[in-house]
């Protein structure tokens, strides 16, 4: 068998899968950001027909997939695998949506990294021969992530500048064997790493130890250097995570300034939409990639970038308990092109 | 590329890996039922010298990790990667054990069905040169559980006749490649049924028709017949859900009576445990797995099963907004000899 292992946390994919189509939904305010123009369809209004939040949460992954499903032409029934999760508790959104859709499911958490980790296993499960295609996915919304892990929003708290906003959206990657790109490259999977935050309205200072540990374990473990990479985009840093992972990337003997963003940055003006520190949730590396991403990767306005899905792995409980906040990040390599 | 795909649902491990190692851990309860000479280790104090039942829960499977890695002289970092999750909201208990144990985690959630999941994962990832070594783990803790999703202990609530008794317990299994056995041959990945149960105290019916469409599915997939398997275990579907499972299954042309029995009902003794229609939680198809059927299949008192992990996704806000319980199960074969 192939060795596929580079180094102690990388794999390469030497047949490397393509995602052969992806799609995006979000909800309104997203839909006033930057990359308004980029999501594949934008909601009117953040219940989306339903009587709960959560059903609007799960409405809008199983809308994503089937779009991304039948941009192929392809029928729910020729998806071999669904890998994906969301933050609400019990997987709810994504648990309904694949009762409704009726693909193979495989359940996944990892908080805000869940998309990079769904992308991951569903490029292993192709490049290993046990899927045709998998369909990996992940959504948030605003209103449920909040109500479920800080305060109602009845209550009208203030917000620090740290805090972060979650995105309301959801994205889903069809991932299969194709001539055509994007091609995922090389995946990197992160520890759990913990710095000691306990500040639930600081996620970023949280997060970044993670995100730096995996993209320093990926240019060690590959050989590889920032400059190979047109753009390294963490998924839901925010500045003040973003400047923080910089930093710590610098003491490891890596500099990434000039091609170095994060999801959570780019999707809303923060400015004009009163976000602080940026986008957060799984939906928001979901829809920057889905939405925008990709369709710059296919029209080869961008070649090689690297997609660090951020995950902190607190709970409510843990934190009442006064443990600190444990991170994780899974980077995944994603080019234009197939090398020979 | 060998295609292993086998029907709809089902995938054959072409060089299949072998499960090396396999540790339990069990709570007080479980160490006085009839599985307790299998258990690995047996807790006097289900807080196992922690401050909290999480942190216990959390505890047990870190535990349940290092005994069965270093049953094989092998140390935490010669393991690829950590597959596995919990039944607590965001994995608490593996989030926190993944953090200490620093292998590159990819957290899973099923439910109960988790155990299954993991197997499923790790042996792919093997199987298809990803990883040398993965390490497939679930927990589950009576107390954690039901305060979380029933009600605070304290309140003494009395338990109906279809209730079942979260079992605390933690396991772990060593999936590599090698040639002693036994080894994981076939998968078969479940889809989300769900028949519009709403009674959280009647899990197993919930559970049954997931478990049945997913035996069926392997039946139905491989061409082969229950009389094929040694055993037949599904992970917590306890008494009243093992007959409608069996039920339902001859409905589908498969008569499993003999052969087929659930990992719910072999953990505890109902007379004397008052433990109602048996054991359940992730823990449950964990420790029975790896404390007891790992040890039969070591021994060739079994040569081949098929394990059936099976979990209600079904979370506390999804039943206040009206929502019935859908189901998961996942089923892996395991056999003690490799075929040529």
């Amino acid at each position: 068998m192939a060795i596929k292992r580079v180094g102690s946390q990388t794999v390469k994919l030497l047949n490397p899968p393509a995602i052969v189509s992806a799609a995006s939904i979000v909800g309104p305010k997203e839909g006033q950001g930057p990359l308004s123009n980029y999501f594949d369809k934008v909601l009117e209004d953040d219940l989306f027909g339903e009587d709960s939040w959560e059903k609007a949460e799960s409405k809008m992954l199983k809308e994503a997939v089937r779009m991304a499903v039948s941009r192929q032409d392809l029928m729910l029934p020729d998806i071999d695998y669904m890998l994906g999760g969301d933050l609400l508790n019990q997987l709810m959104s994504s648990s309904f949506a694949a009762r409704d859709l009726q693909i193979p499911f495989l359940g996944l958490y990892g908080a805000c990294s869940t998309m990079a980790e769904s992308l991951s296993l569903s490029a292993m499960l192709v490049d290993g021969g046990f899927a045709d295609r998998c369909i990996a996915t992940t959504s948030s919304h605003f209103s449920t992530a909040e109500r479920q892990f800080r305060f109602p929003l009845e209550l009208g708290n203030q917000r620090p500048l740290t805090s972060q906003w979650t995105v309301t959206g959801a994205g889903a990657a069809l991932v299969a064997n194709d001539d055509g790109g994007p091609f995922i490259t090389y995946i990197t999977t992160g520890k759990v790493i913990d710095y000691g935050i306990i500040d639930a309205n600081n996620m970023g200072a949280a997060m970044a130890p993670a995100a730096a540990d995996t993209i320093g374990r990926h240019f060690d473990d590959t050989g590889m250097l920032p400059e190979d990479y047109d753009l390294i985009i963490t998924g839901d840093l925010g500045r003040y995570g973003r400047d923080i992972a910089s930093d710590l990337l610098k003491t490891k003997g890596y500099e990434v300034v000039k091609n170095f963003t994060d999801c959570g940055i780019e999707i809303f003006n923060p400015k004009k939409q009163d976000t602080h520190a940026g986008g957060s949730g799984c939906g928001c590396s979901a829809v920057v990639f889905c939405g925008y991403l990709f369709k710059l990767l296919r029209e080869h306005r961008l070649n090689k970038i690297m997609l660090i899905s951020t995950g902190a792995l607190f709970s409510p409980t843990s934190a009442q308990q006064g443990e600190s906040i444990p991170s994780i990040a899974h980077a995944v390599t994603i080019e234009s092109k197939k090398k020979n």
